[in-house]
């Protein structure tokens, strides 16, 4: 049995030094709190260590042809990515109001931790509050005579010294489409499968075949609708099939099998459900700001059920900082999350947009083509799509492919989190020639169609209206 | 003497087929209104044959190392060039409702023009409403002694069939800067001049000398206070001094010489003096809604006091549009024009932001530094400058240079043109990691500057709207 060796007494403690937690951390010590911070493996989470940071350096380094080779570029990633990780954790460790404490935390009770740190000694921390910030890793599943050291999720990825010659990317979301486009240009031959019917499931249908073509285009070999049935190490096969159903295929020459098929909440031994926080399939669940079901505890990112990005994460560590500072202050509407896969192209997507357009909904599509500088910069194929409640022009959701998306969707995230009408959109001068023009043709479009036929958009909204207070 | 060949009867007659001239044209023709579109060149005016297509299709081409050569490069752009032109050129000669007539205008009355052919023949147009978007044509300065062959302006640089040894650029204004970036990219030696003491002379300070420090990395030699005294052909060397004063410097071994120092407006011989046209240094002065001093004739675009930019002759055409379809509505504000400057690395600006901070604004500065997708994209200098009416939160202007500053300052110009105060722009979810986040930031620092500080806020707002009362 070991004893605790130290203790710590603060107004915040908060487990976990990702996205959210120090975005706790940092704001709390600003208004005067005192802070405690503990993390059991590396500051930066997921975020700097695994994931936005060394892939977004590689697709920047992937970007364009050059003659450097795999290696060296391989190497060049974790050389930045360790840079910026020895540059925050020297900060940290260093920061006044914040106490960092190094090891694996344990909820005893709602204003008690025990940490342990990895030489046994544990250090007992005392918190008025406790923010649970502990992320996510990625799912993996079983491959069926797949050998371990083939087998990478993002967490193993970036330790890879080579291209290698044939990776198999399992699951299409943002992370395996934007490492096939990386992976691709160090000069993999790759294949991406997902169970979906498509590729990017989560973007309207339209925006994953844009993606698709454009993958396609690259030589990547693209395979909706299968998953991976089972691996022969002597010939380096996997066998590949619809879900519900036998292989129908195989891929051979296998070198590395990514596994990029969503995330597991880090929600276990917490002591969590000891103390009795309401949980969903793992994740806490949180109210408006940012409270699990006991009062003293909070949580923020992907340990929640609450988005699943470092800005996601960042967005409800500023409620949670808010709610301690000032708790009778009112939460507001829920954050508005944009999300964006950085591949080549760009995807971006924010709000709501069914599948199918309900009757009060005018969609309204702009291709990159109609966009002139799309003529000058010889873009492929790229597309706008603005989802405007008929009549209101309330902006209910957009969807962007192509050059710079990530920065159009930004100006639809103010513009719907300050709810300006779609109408109102119209009469901005956008500079020529930028992408974002091509906004400007999504507005001229909705006011052509809009406004000769504002009888029958009064009508399609009203009925509509009905149709969701009836829901 | 000729006789009218021809005659037209519309409801509009157009001079000018460029950005000004289509948007008008196409505008009213889509509201049923007859129109004649006068063009004695070519359909798309400066933008599209010796402006923004040209110049930022170069610019794409130079944008990243390749070994093609420039002779390549440039036969291209040319190739891209002509193309859109034979493409729009083939639209309006076929356009419904879109008379278009090949010839140059010579306003005889309000309501009348005379087109003369290039065959001297001459078609009469009557129309209801004349308006003039004549454009305007780079301002040629005489350097003393420099051969005509030597001398460019935007008007013949594109017809360069190889980069020039040593390229000088006389004006670095937004052309001169971004086409040095581009011919040093192509291989040319590049030296820029200007008189005024800093190069982007009407951006703010601090952006001017980052990008003058880029082009310095990107080994341009940046002579700012500096104009071209005079040429010796024989030695082809160029000699340079201060604008008040004798030759101090040499310049040896020229080849070509750019002069982008300006624009003279297209309003010569067109007839608007003798029909008593108000008229401002040759630029024809214009109302709110697009109106000249005399009824019935309209102008927008370069040839007016008000802006001369592609978008700005766009923002223009479609008030003349919405005045002429609907004379009585009100005009509203003037437009809000944001400028970019398509370098490596972009920069744009929108609004006001005098060198001098005045005391009752905020002025927040953010470095892309602290942008982490700069730390990725290893981007070199960077910023955004933001300045706010303190304690009402009004967004006066913004500065942004970095990769994407002409996507960052749109969603500027849109917040800007619906007066979103700057605290509003809190709890925008930015997506990670985008270069927008960068606002995002610029946001953070506002309230965590301002709100602590709210009382004098109020101070210096009330202080500084009882000085602007008085002014």
């Amino acid at each position: 049995m070991t004893t605790a060796t130290a203790s710590v007494q603060v107004d915040a403690a908060i487990i976990g030094a990702g996205s959210g937690g120090l975005t706790v951390a940092i704001g709390l010590s600003q208004f005067g709190k005192s802070v405690a911070l503990i993390e059991a493996a590396e500051i930066g989470g997921d975020c700097t260590n695994v994931g936005c940071i060394p892939s977004k350096s590689l697709l920047h380094h992937t970007a364009h042809q050059d003659d450097r080779l795999a290696s060296e570029v391989l190497a060049k990633v974790r050389e930045r990515r360790d840079s910026l990780r020895d540059h925050e954790t020297e900060e940290f460790n260093n920061k006044d109001g914040v106490n960092m404490v190094w090891g694996r935390a344990k909820i005893d009770a709602v204003d008690h931790i025990t940490v342990t740190h990895a030489d046994a000694s544990t250090t007992s921390v005392v918190a008025k509050h406790i923010v649970v910030a502990t992320g996510s890793r990625a799912r993996r599943i079983p491959i069926e005579g797949l050998a371990e050291d083939r087998y990478l999720t993002n967490a193993e990825l970036f330790e890879e010294h080579d291209a290698p010659g044939k990776l198999v990317i399992v699951g299409a979301g943002p992370i395996g489409v934007e490492m096939a486009t990386a992976f691709r240009r160090l000069g993999s031959g790759v294949v991406v499968l997902d169970a979906a019917p498509r590729i990017l499931p989560l973007y309207l249908p339209e925006a994953s075949a844009i993606v698709e073509r454009e993958l396609t285009k690259q030589g990547i070999d693209v395979r909706a609708g299968m998953v991976a049935k089972s691996f022969d190490e002597a010939t380096q096969t996997m066998q590949i099939g619809p879900l519900d159903g036998d292989a129908t295929a195989e891929i051979t020459g296998v070198d590395r099998v990514l596994v990029a098929v969503g995330r597991v909440p880090n929600s276990e031994d917490l002591g969590l459900e000891e103390i009795g926080v309401e949980m969903e399939r793992g994740r806490i669940v949180i109210d408006a700001k940012g409270r699990s079901s006991i009062d003293g505890i909070w949580a923020c990112g992907d340990v929640t059920t609450e988005g699943a990005t470092t800005h996601a994460a960042n967005a409800w560590g500023r409620r949670i900082i808010k709610h301690i500072i000032a708790p009778p202050a009112p939460a507001g509407p829920a954050p508005l999350h944009p999300a964006v896969t950085f591949s080549n192209p760009e995807a971006a997507t924010i709000g709501e947009q069914p599948e199918e357009v309900p009757s009060d909904v005018r969609r309204v599509v702009v291709d990159y083509g109609a966009i002139d500088r799309s003529y000058t910069d010889e873009v492929g194929e790229g597309i706008i799509v603005v989802d405007v409640r008929r009549f209101r022009g309330t902006v209910l959701g957009a969807t962007v492919v192509g050059p710079r998306a990530g920065e159009l969707i930004s100006t639809f995230s103010l513009a719907m989190k300050n709810d300006i009408k779609f109408s109102k959109w119209y009469g901005t001068v956008w500079p020529y020639p930028s992408y974002s023009d091509g906004i400007g043709k999504a507005v001229d479009l909705y006011m052509g169609e809009a406004l000769p036929n504002i009888h029958r958009e009064f009508a399609a909204w009203a009925k509509g209206k009905v149709g969701r207070l009836v829901k």
